[in-house]
Formats: structure tokens, sequence, C-alpha cells
């Protein structure tokens, strides 16, 4: 199914912006600025939870977005009420998008520093349109690397998506999706996976299992109702007392009928141990096909530490920790300004880590002689290919790709205004995640002090950035 | 403005919600148990961020959600294909929510616990609900909770959301609403303040700055276009050698012309040592009205080191960990369910602090002779007033309330499917959280160790509990 949605009523998508975007377009329009030429970067700064490398998401529902950002009757009404000028709202009453975006393709790993979305158009509509794109990229690749992590913790067993809940609000909706990117195998989401096309999943809660006079029936009318997808719930009252023996119990029903329970799942209480204890109880009775799923407050640390304790268990249900990307909770990913009328620009700052690269750039990826990614080189966009890159603050630092190959990971996917391809199966996006987490070496996807991914600047860039450097600070 | 306002398409309301709620109502519905009447309670067990309270918000969303909780033919359809049987598709196709709701008014400081919300129903419809109703209050009470601590630290300053970009997504428009309860000034998200009546605010970013020849250039635009309303971004290239004097210059021509600047913002370096040295120049050229404005990465414990560093700093504009509830980014609100049939009920798990409060239940808040809170009882809704109050797990622990005035905090406030009262206006919510934060004793506001508020339960719901919790363990 595609991917293409996008959430927003119609009344808001112009207006889902900061204020000072607005204020900021006026002035460009009544200034006469507002059709100069301008290219604006995305990237980010740091990878979210120590992360060696970071799962960008989120890309098909900003093109959507942006195709359908408009500013209604309604909210122009409300601007001119905030004081915004006649002749600025008669002209964002007929405005539509009308640039260019170069961006990485949906899925694949990107780094630190270098720019993962390049947008270019007028001056006017490329600074209106930033927040929404921080917004929507910056929350969908913090969850698909956090949900990548959780699937690598989990070492192919399988991972679902139970956060529903405890999400921020309706951002529920694009967190399901980014799991699934992550490699998450379904969602318990039903408006999300409706909306993309993912697998809905669930059990039951304990609700159920109080609705019944005792445990038993709830669980014997459950496998009634479901004989081909029984998952039950254990641990309402007693665990090993009486969840689990009631499940055998229904186990065996099951059987007599020609069916299988799926799984028991266990939400409470010490999941190491308890699951040692369930698969005992299942196996001694002759139930080894029986899954042990488990959930309660779980992330990566917790299920590697399970998986370590050599816990016997198949299915983990992952809610809170995955849909608001913990502990980070944000990518902080920026969008900044890199040519104007032609002329690359940069801001300096008061933190030398926050100076940002001049002109129009594109990534170029190196692959080694074991078929690995080896490094990218930040390039102006004009240069054909490089045989050595430079760390953007110590040039001494180098890096020689002299005779590898390479690829351009930028590429033009929405061109004056339109989506240039029809959006991508969510399937093919969750392959290419896993294609590309698979050409990158084990160092950096380990969990403690990955290894740092070299992500350097072309010569041509590094002479351009100082130039311009040198220039603004002789004038103070 | 009123706050009515509700984000999801039509054709998501119904499937806003986790797979297992469909199963299990399924399951109600063929089995005949879809019209035994529920009580489910919403409460949390710890309050986020380490704090003393927790800024009960999202009602008014909740509530407008639920009137609008429908099928429509789409998701229909959708369950059709999930393998959801016909005559429970009849049969959702004409839901909607009938039930009653009972709550705590939104804005009140409400503790760990003890109900907050109490929804009424059949089985079925309180059932279904249960993921909306999680969904939305955990995620805004997190926010107005994270607020109320920022405005705290900035002790009386403006404080002003500029999070939206960071937001994790659409959430962004609840975050604003939640910001604006727990005492944010305003907000930079035009969406949100359009949809809930909330004050837009917003300065410039560094990109204005770029697209015009030279700063002082960039200055005096902004100047001239927004004379009553000017605050100038001053660190693109060098805050004190060329911003703060480019401002000073830009300052002295609106005097010129009988306009005041009303502001600096500082956004990198050590916002300490330059809001010192910005405020010296700028008093030195007579422009001590000039407020100084920051941002970058503000909490509410950065704001503390500032002030407690004399930082002249006059307003903090506070981002993403303002939006996100850093570092929770998640309330842990639960919906169990209390009483099925008449008959009340509970779960006991495998962790103690798990069990459940059996039957249908209301909060006296108590006040002592000084006026404050004295500490909250969970009742019987039945009961009349208590003299005396129970630790919840260790009985021994008892509070005295005898000669207490106190009042019940869950009143009906959605009766057969309809709101009772109109959305409340935004500001009264606000005016609610800072009339009931003075009726805290400075105790439970601090940040470091909170004193616990206290949370018991009266005689009769004990007695009920521990038969039950007897009654069940009696059947192992």
């Amino acid at each position: 199914m595609s991917t293409n949605k996008f959430l927003l009523p119609e009344s808001l998508t112009g207006i889902y912006t900061d204020f000072y975007e607005l204020t900021m377009a006026q002035g460009y329009f009544l200034n006469g600025l507002g059709n100069k030429r301008a290219v604006f970067d995305y990237f980010f700064r740091k990878n979210p939870f120590g992360n060696g490398f970071t799962v960008f998401a989120g890309l098909s529902d900003f093109l959507d977005a942006l195709e359908k950002f408009r500013f209604t009757d309604k909210s122009i009404k409300y601007l001119k009420k905030l004081g915004f000028k006649k002749e600025f709202l008669d002209y964002l009453q007929k405005f539509n998008f009308k640039g260019d975006v170069y961006s990485v393709k949906e899925g694949t790993p990107v780094f630190p520093k270098e720019p993962v979305v390049r947008v270019e158009g007028s001056l006017l509509e490329t600074q209106l349109i930033e927040t929404l794109l921080l917004n929507i990229l910056n929350f969908e690749s913090l969850i698909a690397t956090k949900a990548a992590r959780i699937k690598k913790a989990a070492q192919g067993r399988v991972v679902l998506d139970f956060g529903m809940r405890r999400a921020q609000g309706y951002a529920s909706i694009m967190a399901s999706r980014a799991a699934i990117i992550g490699g998450f195998n379904s969602t318990s989401n039903v408006a999300s996976a409706m909306l993309y096309g993912l697998k809905p999943t669930g059990t039951m809660a304990h609700s159920w299992i109080q609705s019944f006079k005792d445990e038993l029936t709830a669980f014997r009318k459950f496998a009634e109702l479901y004989p081909d997808n029984c998952i039950l719930l254990v641990d309402t009252y007693d665990t090993l007392k009486s969840g689990v023996p009631n499940a055998i119990k229904v186990a065996k029903e099951l059987e007599a009928i020609g069916k299988r329970l799926v799984a028991i799942r266990l939400d409470s209480g010490d999941l190491a141990y308890y699951s040692k204890k369930a698969r005992q109880m299942l196996d001694k009775h002759g139930l080894s096909y029986v899954k042990i799923a488990v959930s309660n407050q779980l992330d990566e640390q917790i299920i590697r530490s399970l998986l370590e304790q050599q816990a016997p268990i198949d299915v983990f249900g992952v809610g809170t920790n995955l849909v608001i990307g913990k502990p980070d909770a944000a990518l902080d990913g920026v969008y900044k300004l890199a040519e104007i009328d032609g002329e690359p620009t940069l801001k300096l700052s008061e933190n030398i880590e926050k100076m940002t690269l001049p002109g129009k750039k594109n990534v170029l990826r190196f692959v080694n002689g074991n078929g690995l990614f080896a490094g990218d080189a930040i390039i102006l966009e004009g240069e054909k290919n490089v045989s050595k890159f430079y760390h953007p603050v110590f040039k001494e630092k180098q890096k020689t790709v002299k005779g590898m190959k390479s690829e351009k990971l930028l590429s033009l996917v929405f061109e004056k205004g339109k989506r240039l391809e029809k959006p991508e199966n969510i399937e093919d996006i969750t392959l290419r995640v896993s294609e590309g987490l698979n050409l990158l070496d084990e160092s950096h996807k380990r969990f403690e002090n990955p290894h740092i991914y070299k992500v350097g600047i072309s010569k041509k860039l590094m002479t351009l950035r100082d130039n311009l450097k040198n220039k603004i600070v002789e004038n103070f």
C-alpha cells in the first residue's frame, strides 16, 4: 500500500509554522527580496541515543505536506487579525510551494553534519516551509533510529510496537510508521496501520480477564473467538499459580480441536525469571511451540540484558521508550541558508560547531574493497569526484578515497512543486534500512562508544568556507 | 477563544486505537458482554521529572475527540479486510460513545495513584476509548507539568514556547496548548495559536540576517517593518563585535523616530557571559529598556543556573526540552477496570505497585488551617466524608483530617455521550494552575526531592480491596 498521506486538516497546512517564518516572509515580500533564489540545507549535528548512525525517515510525509501547503481563507483571516499586511496576505492566499527538493532516500543511514535534504526555490517559499520540514523529518528519523537499535538488541526476534497510549498525542501515527521503517514487525496502532499499510497487531488487556468470572473462562472465551491467533495475558492474578496453568489448559483444549496456542504474554515482574519458569511449565506439557511474549517498559538495554540472561523470550512488545524515542526524544536537525541569489553564505555563531557550510552541496558516499561504506564527503554540487576529504574543523585529519567507488546521496525528488515519483511502499523503505546497515561496519553499530563514521568536506568546499569566513571576520 | 478542537481527520477517529481494543470489543460483543456496565479509572503512578505534582491537562481535547469518535465506511472496510466479523462491524458502523465521564478539572494539580478521570458506560464502549483517552491525557499533562516547572525556574520572567520544530511531529499542536496551560506567555506555533486562541510570538532566524548584504542592513530592514515589535538576533557573525553594536545603532535610529527596540536575542555561546556583556553595552548607551532574550537548549535547570549567576535575562525562549517533556517524555498514565456489572474488581499483577483499586471512586482534597492542600483521600463514591485516611500499602501510616474542609475533585463533565459544558477559555485553565499551585506547600514544589504529597485511601475502600484480594488469592 502506498504511504502517501497527510494528516493535518487543510485549514492548518500553511500556518503549521513558527510565527517568525511569517514575519520574515512578509519582510522579504515587502522588501522585494521574496523572489531571490535561495538554497537551504537540512542536517543534524548529533546522532540520537549516542548511536553511530541515524536512519533517515519522514521524507514521504514531508513531501505530501509540502504539496498540500496552502493558506485557507480561515488562516488568512486569522493572520489579518494578527496585523499582517493586506498585500502580503493577498500573496499568501495564492501561495503554493513551487521549489525543488533534493534528498537522500528514505531509510538510508545518515550522519551528523552532512546535508540530508536540500531545498531550492524563492527565498520566501523556502523560508516558509522550514518549520514543517524540521517538524516531520526530525521526528520520524528519531523513531526509525530508535527502532533500529531495538531491532538489533532483539537479535532477530519479533519486535512489536505497543506505544500508542504513551505516544506524544497524534505523533503516534508517524511514530508507528517510523518504527516499521526501523525494522519493527508490526504495530498496535490501527490508524497508522490503515494509513500506511502497516501490519496491525495486539493481544488482550487485563480488563478482558477481569470481565469474566475467572481467568480460565476469560482465556477460553478468547481462544474460542480467535483460535488461530490466540495470545493469552497471564499476569492478571498470579503468573505461575494461575496464569500459566490456565493457559496450558486452554492450549490443550485448542490442541483437541487441531489448533495451537500462539503465545502467552508476561507484562509484570522479573521477566527473565518468569519467562524461564513459564517456558519450563509449557515444555513439560509438550507445548514447546507456544511462544513467550513480554512487555513492560522495555528498551534496547533491557532486551539485551534479558537475552544475556538467556531468557527464553520470542517476542518483545515495546511501547513508550520506542514511540517517544527515549531518552533523547528529539533529533537536533536544523535548516540553514547556504546560498542566496547565487552567492554562497554562512553563519558563524558563538559555538564553532554551529558554523554552517556554504554553497549548493551534495554528499559522496564511498565504498571500500569489502563493499562497506568507507566515509562520506560533502562536496560542492559541481564537483565530479574527490580523491581525498578533510575533517571539517581539523584540516590535518584527512581521508584518502582514491579509486574507491562512490555514490551521490542527494537526488531530485520534488520539482517545481511536484513529487517526481509516487510514494514508496513501506516495505521497500524498511528493506533499504536493513541493506544499508549491512554495509555499515559493525564498529559503527555497537551501542557503546560506536566508532565515528567519517564525514568530511572536499578541498573546494573548505576553501569556499574559509574565504567566506575570513571576509566576514575582516569586516568587524 | 474557545478550546473546542479536534485534530484527527474524521476517517481516523474510531480506529485511533490499539488493535486489541477492537479484538476485545468484538469478543465482548459476540459473547453478549458488551452491554455490561463498566467503570474505568484513569490515573498515573509517578509524577514526571521527579516533580512533586502533575498538572492535569488535555481534558477538553479528549472530550472533543470522544464526541467525534466514529467508525467511517472507510475504516469499517479496512476492519473487514482484517477479518472482523460482519455483525460486529454492523454494530461499529452505528457506534458512538454514550457513556459518562467524571473528571478532575483541567489545570488542577494531581498526584500519583488517585483517579483523575472516571469513565462509566457499557463495557464495550468504555474499552474502545481507552487508547484515545490515554494518548491525549498523558501527553498534555506531561507538557503542562514541564511548563509549570520552567515557569517556576524563570521566577516571573517571560517564558516563550519555541519548540515546534523539534516537537514530535503534529504533537506540537497539543504541546503548545499545554505549555500555555502550564504558564508559558506565548508560543511560536501559529497553528496551535489559531486553534486554541493562544498568543503567537517570534523573533527572526539567522537566515534573515544572511539574506541581506550585511547584519546592520538586515537589522534596519526589520526595524523599519516592525518598529513596535522589534527583537534582533545578534549572534549570526559575532555577538559582541557585530551583533550588539549593530543592534545599538538600530535602537538609536528607532529612538529618533520615537520608537523603542524591544529586545535583542542571544542564541549561542555562554549565555551568562554574553547577557552580562550585552547588558553593559546596552546600558552604556542609555538603552536599559531594551530587554535581553535568550534561547538554545534551555530547560528549568539551565534557567535556574543562569539566574543564580545573576545573568540579566528578561525573556527565555524554550524549545525542545519543553515540547517533548524531556527527560521523561511520557507520563505513565493507565486506564484500569474498577467495576463490572456493579461488582468491584481489581488486578493483582506481579508488581505490588501495579495492583489496582476497585469500585466507583472519588477523591476528597483536604485543606488545612493555613488554607493549603493537606492531602487527598481516595474514597468510594458513596462516602460522605472521612476523618482519617490510610497509606495504600502501609496501613499503619495514617493521616487524620478531622474537621478539615474538603472538596470532591471528580465531577460529571460528559453525560450520555455529550459534554455538559462548553470548553473553557485557555486563560481560565492557566489561572486554575497558578491558583492551585499557590495552595500547594512550597515543599511539594521544590525541584530536589520534593516532599511527597499525601494520597491515601478510606477505610471502606481499603476493606473492599483487601476482601477482594483475599478472595482471589484463596482461589489459587
